[in-house]
């Protein structure tokens, strides 16, 4: 275990955040916010310093890193992220309860939007723009960034940087764009960039203001979810609720297929089975929401408008919500509680599964059918037309049994609270696919405060595994992993 | 595809039901249940003809047969057990309707013990031994039944059997006692004859008369769990519970360690792990539940004992209740929901996933965290100190995929009833895992009755692919095994 590699990286991401929080420190100068001004330049003073001083105690004399420390590094990252980032909460009294502070980070970092708050129209506006930049930054991955804006050295060799790539982005096959696994991260981060700025041309020549548009851009690109009103998206327009409901759904997509867009490959792009099966799921969702919510609203469009806004928010795992979905018939209901699982594809900022690891699933299930019936014939399992080996087969399949394991696990460990099954079970699951909101007690027009400190914590972790796909996660605490051989 | 082989064990099943059939057709006489008595008797004529019938045209030329017809056999061998038992229910007028008679009997063989009766206690005797004896059919395997009691032919050869026994009986790994599977069959069910005959005796020297205490055996040998009263085991004595939560447990292990026992080789029957798994399950389980109802019952003894019931009830999947849990407070009934999955040891009478299947799961986990920490290492996994190849520990991985995406398309095909997300999505895990009672609205003192027709076919499936272990009925609806090839 290169130890001081680690750290080493911890400290520049630690940085990072320092140099970032300089945005919202921004935000609350232009609107004059003399307590979050001062809590985000105690917290940019303190990341500093506390950055520099890891940097300067763990030079590593050895730069080598294998996928064990790429695990470790991002798992570390992550939670020293969320702890720097729920300081400005604290110090400005806004969220005083440090488990609340750190939940609230956490799933701002993991892009879930589950939140604590129950008063989100009285924060000021710079930590709400803090809430959904945190959003904006785990969506793509912190560590990616780094990797597209430090110029080269000899610490960020390609296969150290893959390593980190591989446990920071989501999906059961992760492929570079360009053979430089930096380049492929400044191209990422310039398509994220593109396309946010996009939605937030969209929504401001709409009904929404600036500040409002930028926050609510940031918390889609991230597919996050965390919003400045109380009723979520509800109180805006049908105009920008339906540019939320594209976005939402363009930011489950995987990120390659822009950039095959951007290199007018649109034969590759429209031959691309995952991105079918996705849109498949979400009009066959669409369209049973809608008939089975028309009595509610006895109105073609606003069902329609309702049923896409909710499918696209729970699919992309961003869980935006508008309208109170905990109102509709159970099948409504219980079709986006099974959507949950899904969440959107592979390389893109959504959580979940992902659809081409649940494809992968059904793939092996069918195989396993088809070899009882001809136990000799070996048939090859293929992913958008390329074989698929058998360790990523059996990968996914006991990913998907660690996952399950986890979410029963979690839904084990907070039902110490009085709330439903309902409440608890899906906030479970909410949590580890990084959506937000659950249902019934913990449904979109609620929110987990009512859950105790231990529940909060308990969920923290869960967000962390569900975004970072379990692996780093469990192998941090995995006491072998620390030893010095 | 032998399908001849298939037909005439499908007769020979018909024909071993219409004889077994005189013995409720005896209990309608004893208590002259008049209607019973005709519906019987009418059964036995359908059920001896039928069966004779298919013997005749399909006597087979080629008596060898596959795994695949093996796995065929059993699945429709169940079937036509289940079409031929509902008979007597529909013709006595009992159970009119055609889906609620043939989800009570799926429910009866597959040891399920779910129920539409809204009133069970005007049931003719007759009626409910029937129900009963379809618990201890299915507990143990009627093709198993088959193998112990028709004699050596040609037929029956052992390859043959071992394909039978490995598709009815549970578990990952299926071993025979004796090296002759014949044998195996006689003393599996000499084991369960004798085990059942003591709980009879025990139930009968308390406050039980002789048909309750008769039809209770036969329930919990099968670890089925029809009742005879509105509330389940409630209104009898504490001793009778008492005996009933002893005898639950013991159905619930591994019938290979009575075997053992009665060898005496009681070294080998406490190293197995198995056991030891379910035990401390079991134990942990009842200490935390009896702390989390104490205030309820103010006493510690009565809490032990509904705990323990309880427990043993969900654990064993038989789904007695001793009270109705449903009103206990949620973490007790979540810790029951996720008993439910675990289910009893492989081998035994109980349902579930199995402890072993369980604690392979989890060795697979350990193993590929590992995996990541030492890239290169070979650990080989071992179960009750036998190494488990890599073929069978992946299948307990794809087995457990499987059936978490039958559960979960269980649940959103009965999403069209206006139930809650407790009642169904129990209802969906209860029926697979051959539970019984869910939660909320499908609760122990509650039933099946408030489901459309669609929804209990749907379940009614959903029980046999819990029973045979998911494959066989899998391959019985998909069109490639028909093949004549």
């Amino acid at each position: 275990m290169n130890r001081r590699a680690v750290f080493y990286t911890i400290g520049q991401i630690i940085i990072l955040e320092g140099i970032l929080l300089t945005l919202p420190l921004l935000v609350s100068f232009c609107f004059w916010e003399e307590k979050s001004i001062i809590a985000f330049s105690i917290t940019i003073f303190i990341a500093l310093a506390l950055g520099a001083l890891t940097l300067i105690i763990s030079k590593p004399s050895n730069k080598i890193i294998y996928a064990k420390e790429g695990f470790i590094i991002v798992t570390c990252a992550w939670i020293a992220l969320s702890v720097i980032g729920c300081v400005p909460f604290i110090i400005s009294g806004e969220i005083p309860n440090i488990f609340d502070a750190f939940f609230e980070t956490v799933s701002g970092f993991t892009t879930t939007g589950a939140s604590i708050l129950t008063d989100v129209e009285s924060m000021s506006k710079g930590m709400l723009f803090w809430r959904s930049f945190t959003h904006w930054l785990g969506g793509m991955g912190v560590l990616v960034l780094i990797m597209a804006i430090i110029p080269k050295n000899t610490g960020t060799d390609s296969g150290r940087a893959m390593h980190i790539l591989r446990a920071e982005m989501a999906g059961p096959i992760i492929g570079k764009l360009v053979p430089k696994v930096r380049d492929t991260a400044k191209i990422l981060y310039f398509i994220y960039f593109a396309l946010t700025a996009l939605e937030f041309f969209f929504l401001l020549i709409g009904d929404m203001h600036f500040f409002d548009s930028l926050v609510h851009a940031i918390g889609t690109a991230g597919t996050g979810g965390f919003g400045i009103k109380a009723d979520s998206l509800a109180s805006y327009s049908p105009y920008s609720q339906w540019v939320i409901t594209i976005f939402m759904l363009l930011f489950g997509v995987n990120f390659n297929l822009f950039y095959l867009l951007l290199l007018k490959r649109f034969k590759a792009v429209f031959s691309n089975r995952e991105l079918w099966c996705y849109a498949g799921v979400v009009l066959i969702s669409i369209a049973v929401i809608t008939w089975n919510i028309f009595p509610i609203y006895n109105n073609f469009s606003d069902s329609l408008r309702h049923s896409s806004f909710q499918v696209a928010g729970i699919i992309s795992s961003t869980g935006f919500a508008s309208a109170d979905f905990n109102q509709w018939p159970q099948l409504s209901k219980n079709i986006l509680f099974l959507l949950m699982f899904m969440g959107g594809c592979a390389g893109s900022t959504a959580g979940g599964l992902k659809v081409s690891r649940v494809m992968l699933l059904f793939k092996l299930i069918k195989k396993d059918i088809s070899r009882l019936l001809h136990p000799r014939s070996v048939t090859a399992v293929k992913l958008e037309g390329k074989p698929v080996d058998n360790n990523t087969l059996y990968g996914v399949s006991t990913y998907f049994a660690i996952y399950i394991v986890l979410i029963l696990g979690t839904f084990l460990f907070i039902s110490f609270e009085p709330l439903s099954f309902e409440s608890n079970f899906s906030a479970a699951v909410s949590c580890i696919n990084n959506i937000g909101p659950g249902f019934d007690q913990t449904g979109p027009m609620e929110g987990y405060a009512v859950y105790s400190n231990f529940s909060k914590f308990i969920l923290s972790i869960a967000m962390l595994l569900g975004r970072l796909e379990i692996y780093p996660v469990l192998l941090a605490f995995y006491p072998k992993t620390w030893s010095k051989k």
